[in-house]
């Protein structure tokens, strides 16, 4: 539809989608950057779906039940900060708006989660958003099947971009959300033809409705600027009984003379002179951030729109009995069951008792047994790795069309995807996702990870065969630099625990994070207990603590984590035998141990000992322990790899590269001299 | 087709396809370890393809203008070793195949680039495989336009089975070789309905032959059991005008009893009892690793069915021009042109007398321009951010089905997909391809990244928009813990050059590597030219130099990368201002600094004078050149960022962050005390 006749034949829509358009061009003409064509573009879709569809009560952003919007296409922020101010969102005003993309300001350059209200994830990075979108999604049925219709009956609203669909990962999740028949997922892709080089046409002749058809989609159509095409195709969208497509056709800078179906549209400011020749495009007669209050008035009526719905379900909510709503409350709110801490440490106490000798994915496997039974809202799931990553408990069903109370996700080959799609359920509220694949394969995550640390959701990650130690595959599929991958990401907790106790203590503080994702590397190989002597503490809280004391005069401290405490106590022994005291430390993780006090860390790492690092991986990182806070007379040196894996059985590579207690001892005798 | 049947129809086919089964089978027994499944699935096809279609000699593995074979599932690498022991390649010794997965064989866990020879590419991490096929058949169309049929004709063809089809790179790949018209190519999927949790419908219900129709692939089908079905679809797949996606339909475990059909067959030996069940099965008499020697002869006379054309395309190539001929070497050797050292240097020499003020991205394109048109190997490309990324000089003409002279390739938005393709290319041989992205996307990247690393290939990443100095896109298009990623990556080159000169230099190591990929970390924002005094020495070779040396007595060293330079000389004369001698060296490459002699090292960073590095970008790793090689007397400290950036203008994000000259020599002063 041109613009001309939709001005006349819908003049109320039109002004308020103007609305969108003009705040959109204003502000990114104010913060000298930004993106205004999408907004341009996507306005009128945005207006029906706010106006016509989703529930929501701009009043209250954090209504449990609230219809999730999701702009994947996270460069048209604008089009998402217009739509939070027009609405009323408290905190969305004006001037967050005059202050797009400036320090302090809400409106941030890509959409942040935790800034504004009614940010539901972090987009920018392409295709995230629509794989959130399936964790969304997965949440928002795991959760009415549990809590019933009245209490959890929602949809999740994607705006996609030709650079989400044409991103790898948006794949996994439409290949996901077609075997798991997300029917309250929809996605509507502004099908403009434009990316940043140009047209599609460039690097692309795929059929994007064919694509999503084939993984089970249905796939609708309509004239994205045509307000009762796009109201028709969004009301056949939510009677799908799959995951629906709507290709929504549109003109990126609708209505700009010179940008409107360029890339000249995209990514930088339309200039005044251009904005001009627009207003009066669009028959919008008002300066820069000035809605008229009629039209604003119009957009605030939209925005509490849904304020009745949401007392009728607080009614429901009210009436659920105390039990139900108390878990349903703590399970929203993210906090841990207070029976957590007291199953942890029996399983603690059984553990040093029993000393087993296991692999420390299998330690998690122990944990979650204990775990899964008393967290409702845990849902576990590999990437294909299942027997391999140990992430299936017994009293966890599969979950999927047939079985929405199984907590179990089939993910598939699709590490990517998995990422998001747990960001998605952790950022929903209610579920408290894990899920595994090989260490090696944080390179397939890796843009998903990022965002659980910059978003700060706790959600969990099980990193099983965590180094050399997994022998056999060889170095396509060995560790080497991913301890320091994920060390050097901010606001992500590494764990490397040496045994079941500590894989434990690792578990208990994933599961009882609010703001931190873990990573939890895990052994193919079997490890011995090296906890033997029960502590109700938690030890791993502190990051590293002494496991082992010298006996002798403290000449040395070795410094171990995960599948090399074990080396580490060997080569003490050894050490000891000659009469050199040797402390053994156990880091399993560095960013805990680095917010400890100083006097702790003195305490645990004194001046004076040579020290020696034994980690079967990249010394990338070490120095920090090993000179950055050593004492001043102490030399130290660092066992681990200096370059990739090899195929071979693990005892072979861990002797062929060094990495042994005959090795470590015999460092330490070299740096005592 | 079932087995008696087969047997009784193709008996001669049969006893050459159950070589390698049975190789499969026994060398997976005697390393106890591996995947038996496949190879056993899809003998009956490698067995067609080698025999009637794939034009190779084994005695000349090396032979420039063979097809390519690329085994995507490379956990089935048994396969390819049975198919190159079999077929005659000398290294592939039954020794070998009897040393399956052991230390200092060649036959790793996974198909090695670089170990046996006849693996084209390192395989084993899903995906990469298909589209490193991408980057071969890409190569082959580039060479092919400008050598001509006679010397460049060959075909691509791939095994790739699920798990490589669920992974999003897949995605990215398909789009890229459909938008190619990449008609050489050639993909033989692997269809046995089952991965490693089981099967394929637990986690997909994706119809792949619609999913490869609507990118634009040919999709054919054939029983991969019918060796006159295999044939026909293959003889029909070699007419195609685009790229060509074979749906094999196979039985993973071919003839196993008990494991036919059943993930049970993907990961683990079958057992002493039940490879005894299928060797009667087979009607296979022989012990294990023997073969008897007429099937041995058959296989020897496919290995050397080829090696009449390659002596035809020898004579061709002797025919060429004395100049072609030695082009056409040189590139395919991967040996710079003699020319681009006093290209670079003329370059330098000219930017050190101007002295502009540019970003470093705009460098790397002024580099480019002077490379470009004196190496005919490059090719260029981005993922959809070519403005961006500065990576398209004037000269380049664009890759696509319409002018295959073109050495611009826009890759899309497939960051992931881009840096395979590249892998691609280079291991072809013949082209030096770079491509560029921004430098957060990395993430995206990372998988194939790693495996550039791992295979020795000397791609370069041109990453851009480096730091919180791109300013208002915010977090998630700042990279932070990104070079750290790349340094903690073993035979990885991370080029933080500070200005134009450091920028050529570190280009001409790039484009002189042979075994280690670069990755250029440029700014967005503009820098001023620091190195104003000409050196014809390439410093950045280096690693680390003086850049400036105090005045006053040396009290302090100031280390800096890129756009912190500058930076770090402004400190310097507010230091020198108060009388503090300071030395400022500028670190564009720590890997290449690691690997100077002690005493240079000493030189540049000798004991004593405080030490404070400034790096927009988190300080894990920095350590080693504060602390782990620092006198013993000196204090150091690291200025850069504590976490995740923030959407503002440049210049606010680094006084807010306190990465300023005022706060490095306030620290300096500090340390002093």
């Amino acid at each position: 539809m041109d613009i001309a006749t939709l001005r006349e034949t819908h003049p109320d829509h039109w002004m308020k989608a103007c609305a969108i358009r003009v705040l959109a061009m204003d502000a990114v003409q104010a913060a000298n950057s930004g993106h205004p064509g999408m907004p341009m573009g996507m306005a009128d879709v945005a207006t029906v779906l706010f106006e016509k569809h989703l529930k929501f009560d701009a009043s209250n952003p954090d209504w449990a039940d609230r219809d999730r919007f999701i702009l994947s296409a996270g460069h048209g922020s604008m089009l998402l900060y217009a739509l939070l101010h027009l609405t009323g969102y408290e905190d969305m005003t004006i001037e967050q708006i005059k202050n797009f993309r400036q320090w302090g300001a809400i409106t941030a350059g890509h959409p942040e989660y935790g800034h504004a209200k009614g940010v539901e994830t972090t987009t920018g990075p392409l295709g995230q958003g629509i794989s959130n979108a399936v964790g969304f999604a997965m949440a928002e049925e795991a959760l009415r099947a549990r809590f019933g219709r009245k209490l959890v009956d929602h949809y999740t609203y994607v705006i996609a971009g030709d650079g989400c669909l044409m991103e790898g990962i948006s794949q996994e999740a439409i290949g996901l959300a077609g075997k798991q028949k997300l029917s309250k997922l929809i996605v509507l892709w502004d099908n403009n033809d434009i990316s940043i080089d140009g047209s599609i046409s460039l690097s692309d002749v795929t059929d994007q409705r064919a694509r999503f058809a084939a993984s089970g989609w249905k796939v609708l159509s309509c004239d994205g600027h045509d307000p009762a095409d796009i109201d028709r195709a969004l009301t056949e969208a939510k009677k799908s009984a799959r995951p629906v497509l709507i290709d929504c056709k549109t003109h990126i800078g609708f209505g700009s003379p010179a940008k409107q179906d360029s890339s000249g549209a995209h990514g930088s400011p339309l200039g005044p002179e251009e904005i001009a020749k627009v207003r009066e495009i669009y028959g919008w007669p008002y300066p820069a951030f000035e809605i008229p209050a009629e039209i604003k008035g119009q957009w605030e009526a939209i925005g509490s729109r849904g304020a009745a719905a949401r007392a009728e379900w607080e009614a429901r909510l009210a009436g659920l009995s105390d039990m139900r709503r108390k878990q349903f409350a703590r399970m929203m709110a993210g906090e841990a069951p207070k029976k957590l801490a007291p199953t942890i440490r029996a399983l603690k106490k059984q553990i040093s008792e029993a000393a087993p000798k296991v692999a420390t994915r299998k330690s998690s496997e122990l944990v979650l047994e204990v775990v899964n039974p008393i967290m409702p809202e845990t849902m576990g799931g590999s990437a294909d790795l299942t027997g391999s990553n140990n992430t299936k408990t017994a009293d966890l069903g599969i979950f999927g069309p047939e079985d929405r109370k199984g907590r179990y996700i089939h993910y598939g080959i699709r590490e990517h995807g998995m990422a998001a799609a747990m960001n998605g359920l952790a950022l929903h509220g209610g579920i408290r996702p894990y899920g595994g694949t090989f260490m090696c394969f944080t390179d397939y995550a890796r843009g998903a990870m990022r965002l659980s640390a910059l978003m700060g959701v706790p959600t969990v990650y099980v990193m099983t065969h965590d180094s050399i130690g997994l022998g056999e595959d060889g170095p396509t599929h060995q560790p080497v630099e991913h301890l320091a991958i994920s060390r050097a990401t901010p606001n992500t907790w590494v764990f490397r625990p040496a045994d079941t106790v500590e894989t434990a203590e690792a578990w208990e503080l994933a599961l009882t994070s609010t703001k931190t994702p873990s990573v939890l590397a895990l052994s193919r190989q079997g490890l011995p207990t090296v906890r033997t002597k029960h502590t109700t503490k938690n030890l791993t809280a502190q990051g590293a603590y002494v496991l082992a004391e010298a006996t002798a005069k403290r000449q040395a401290i070795l410094i171990a984590t995960g599948s090399e405490v074990e080396i580490a106590l060997a080569a003490r022994a050894l050490l000891e035998a000659e009469g050199i005291g040797t402390r053994v430390v156990s880091m399993p993780c560095q960013e805990l141990f680095a917010e400890q006090p100083e006097s702790y860390r003195k305490r645990v790492l004194p001046a004076g000992p040579v020290r020696v690092a034994i980690e079967a991986a990249t010394g990338f990182g070490w120095d920090r322990w090993l000179s950055g806070e050593r004492g001043r007379a102490a030399k130290a040196a660092f066992i681990g790899m200096d370059g990739f894996g090899a195929s071979a059985p693990a005892p072979t590579l861990y002797k062929e590269f060094g990495i042994t207690a005959e090795a470590a001892a015999a460092k330490v005798k070299e740096l005592l001299g």
